[in-house]
């Protein structure tokens, strides 16, 4: 099963593509969608756009795991965030691929088991739960790989558990599971 | 020269196209995009992109002019049509047609002559700049054409006086006229 994440933002766009067994994880992809500065917003979007549909049409993803919002700084920010999430949403549903969404705080309690984690944390544990040599940079890809991990966590189980060889008993939902 | 205006909506995005020579004005096509109720959001916004798409390369316009938002009654709300502007945004970027944008207020001056107007008193005024039967409707669709009309006024000179056969003296600038 491939699960592509996708960590949607105006400026950069985080992506990562991981594929799984159900209990080892393997990442096939990831990176940063961005436009070089001073692109005009519109261009910017097109650029997200153009760059998730290309990736999506390569990966072929059995699913696609988004990060969803319902917090911004202000009404503004979350204007242009509503914009960078929107192309992002409309690439994946013009690919086909059924689409899951995840608040930041489901994100960060299924990889890092704390829902107020750093982004420092969750770059590690992506590291760890892959086995990487570092964590992805920018942060934007580690938090795409993280929507990703989080999905496969609350389809196969703690993706944590799974990366320490053990799976905890009597776990009945990955919400109430904590590291 | 032909305007294509959109008023973006995440239920329903209002659009209207409209032919000038600078002083006649001419509607060359309005209406509302739209999904069923039930729709699942991302499919809403492919339907808003695909159906804008269409329409911009039916019409070639050589301008899309967009309403552009500052405020919204919350952060969710400004989430919400964020997402449906961007696929906007991302139609007419795709197409290669310049895109103008227009805060509300700017549109409601330029076409009703008083920026806090209703939405009533903004299709009225289509209605009699177009020399239409009717105020378009639904209201999305007056407004899309209002944003259009606002753009060839910023470009042209006041609608508002071309449609009375009146030419303001003195207008240095769109902004500065209050019919």
């Amino acid at each position: 099963m491939k699960i592509f994440g996708i960590d949607p933002g105006s400026e950069r766009t985080g992506y990562g593509c991981v594929e799984t067994d159900g209990r080892r994880h393997r990442l096939v992809i990831c990176g940063a969608l961005s436009a070089p500065a001073g692109t005009a917003f519109p261009e910017r979007l097109l650029a997200i756009h153009s760059g998730l549909a290309a990736l999506l049409a390569e990966c072929r993803p059995d699913c696609v795991a988004i990060e969803n919002i319902f917090h911004a700084r202000n009404v503004r920010s979350a204007l242009r965030l509503g914009h960078a999430r929107g192309v992002a949403l409309l690439a994946a549903s013009a690919a086909g691929v059924p689409i899951v969404e995840y608040s930041p705080a489901e994100i960060k309690r299924a990889v890092v088991g704390f829902g107020r984690a750093e982004k420092q944390q969750v770059g590690q544990m992506v590291k760890l739960l892959l086995a990487l040599d570092a964590p992805p940079s920018p942060h934007d890809a580690a938090d795409a790989i993280a929507v990703a991990l989080c999905h496969i966590h609350s389809a196969t189980g703690p993706v944590a558990a799974a990366a320490r060889g053990t799976a905890p008993s009597k776990l009945t939902s990955w919400r109430a599971y904590r590291p």
